[in-house]
């Protein structure tokens, strides 16, 4: 458990990563939200690396055990009321929740304080609920890069599900889905092009569907649309079955009806080793993002390093061959 | 010298890059020609990287000695018969003359004998004359990755000049002035968009111009408009003033005076300083391709990498962080 001491050490810039790794992994908010910070900024400064890399490497025995729950869909369905329903309802079952809310179009991240304790909602003075508003745009790697490595924090400070909320534009939903155990997307009626999204990608990415503003018109024939291109898709028989479910996220209905598919998708991931596939699936992408982010680094240090010159002084002398040079700068950058 | 004995291993595929080396640098034709073809295999055949590396370091003391003449112009000013008439005229004067002949929009490189024989023409039989067409599109770094590696080949060979013949279409002619120690841009009378071509860049780029079939309409008017682009220009006062010379490539009037004014400006560059800052210029960038293009092969590699699925399982196991498997993946591709 985290002390009054190690806590207090919140306001020091230059807090030791083990001791926040270990109140982190204690429960303490403060150092859950530093240690996400770390991740946020490491994205795009490249002198945090090593304090990020120290505390992904001691934070790796502490993951694997949070469910982690993608949602995705297009503007508009509800995404943030639909996070809020759903983070109340498994609070109601006492499950710690972690929630990762990630913007790929927006350049802004870290300190959006005050936007995240206005989303927080209900759950501002919930110990048991972390909430943090990510951006992408403009970081190496974006959304591959830093959201695994902060869902990590999360997962190892304990909580029971880390819920990863992001717009389903582009490629983001695909991103999202890779990095979820569980992706659930979200569909409404009266947004025409939902169903033409859901035509494009959606089909691929989703485990549970959630129609949201079921009490407006349009709801069921949502449903039966979605439902028809699901069962045209082609699936081996022991294969998941998504459901299709109806909420009204801002009253709360249907909500415990989604809390209970995901649970249940879950645990069918768990019984048929599927979960084990799509976690070492999303360390391939975790590991191949860390390893093309450092590429693109070196790349864009080539130029301007220091130690250039002197290279190519030796080079222009038959000192030393290009690729020798060649080494040696890239062991520089 | 060769002996007798490494020329004949010639035809075995392991030749040594050592006894190919000793072979090159002594004069033997066959030698220099394998040796540029390993430059230009290595290109596109990563397995040849060992035996590249192992020539360049080899060569690397030996070379600083040649003139390194690029010559460019757009298709239809008579690059092919300028060149060959330069090779005449430099080796009336004794001068030892090595010729790479770079298309950047061929795919087709190494082999093009038969091509290089008739390119070769008059010089077919001459000792002091090496010839080779080299492409380089589709190859990783392109021109400028393996043309300075064959440049070094042929210098190290002991090549007074090493003319480097490249079309002039969008940056080509850019990389190959970055390359030469002097840069011979070519104009014709009769193609409007010479003109426009040297307004575009080639004023940045030409130490000196050749305004060729000058027996035809209309090249008085192009040496004219040139020279007045070129007056506009600002340079220090001290700047190399490039002269504008006329030839009739095909009978060879006026190729000696083009040949003095190569010669004149390399006397110029030693002189001034600034064939050394050239030179190191070029290091850089022969350094800066080397290490993109090993980049830009880990890149590639990493996905369908061998490690990668244990590696995977490892970071899925929390038994190590993505970081440290990132590390090992770039370690082992």
């Amino acid at each position: 458990m985290p002390s009054t001491t190690s806590t207090s050490g919140d306001r020091r810039r230059t807090a030791s990563v083990p001791d926040l790794v270990e109140a982190a992994t204690g429960g303490d908010l403060r150092a859950v939200g530093r240690l996400v910070s770390l991740v946020e900024d490491g994205a795009s400064r490249p002198e945090l690396e090593g304090r990020l890399r120290e505390a992904m490497a001691l934070l790796a025995p502490h993951g694997g055990r949070a469910h982690v729950v993608g949602l995705t869909g297009a503007p508009g369905v509800g995404k943030s009321t639909s996070t809020n329903a759903l983070v109340g309802a498994l609070r109601a079952q006492g499950h710690r929740v972690g929630v990762l809310a990630v913007d790929p179009s927006s350049p802004f991240s870290g300190g959006a304080l005050l936007g995240d304790r206005i989303r927080m909602g209900d759950h501002a003075t919930d110990a048991g609920v972390f909430i943090r508003s990510m951006a992408s745009r403009g970081h190496l790697g974006g959304l591959s890069f830093s959201t695994p490595q902060a869902v990590r924090v999360l997962d190892a400070a304990g909580y029971d599900v880390v819920l990863v909320e992001t717009v389903g534009v582009g490629q983001s939903e695909v991103e999202v889905a890779g990095l979820a155990d569980t992706t659930v997307v979200l569909l409404a009626p009266g947004m025409g092009d939902g169903i033409q999204a859901a035509k494009a990608g959606i089909l691929e990415v989703g485990d549970v569907y959630v129609v949201n503003k079921a009490d407006r018109d349009g709801a069921d024939r949502v449903r039966r649309d979605l439902r028809s291109m699901l069962n045209l898709a082609d699936r081996p028989a022991d294969a998941w079955r998504q459901p299709i479910l109806p909420t009204v996220a801002s009253t709360g209905q249907g909500v415990d009806a989604v809390v209970e598919q995901l649970l249940e998708h879950r645990a069918w991931l768990g019984r048929t080793g599927a979960l084990e596939r799509r976690r070492r699936r999303r360390a391939r992408a975790e590991i191949e993002a860390v390893a093309t982010t450092r590429l693109r680094r070196t790349w864009a240090g080539l130029t301007g390093a220091a130690e250039l010159d002197g290279l190519a002084d030796d080079v222009a002398r038959g000192e030393r061959d290009p690729y020798a040079a060649a080494d040696a700068l890239l062991a520089a950058t």
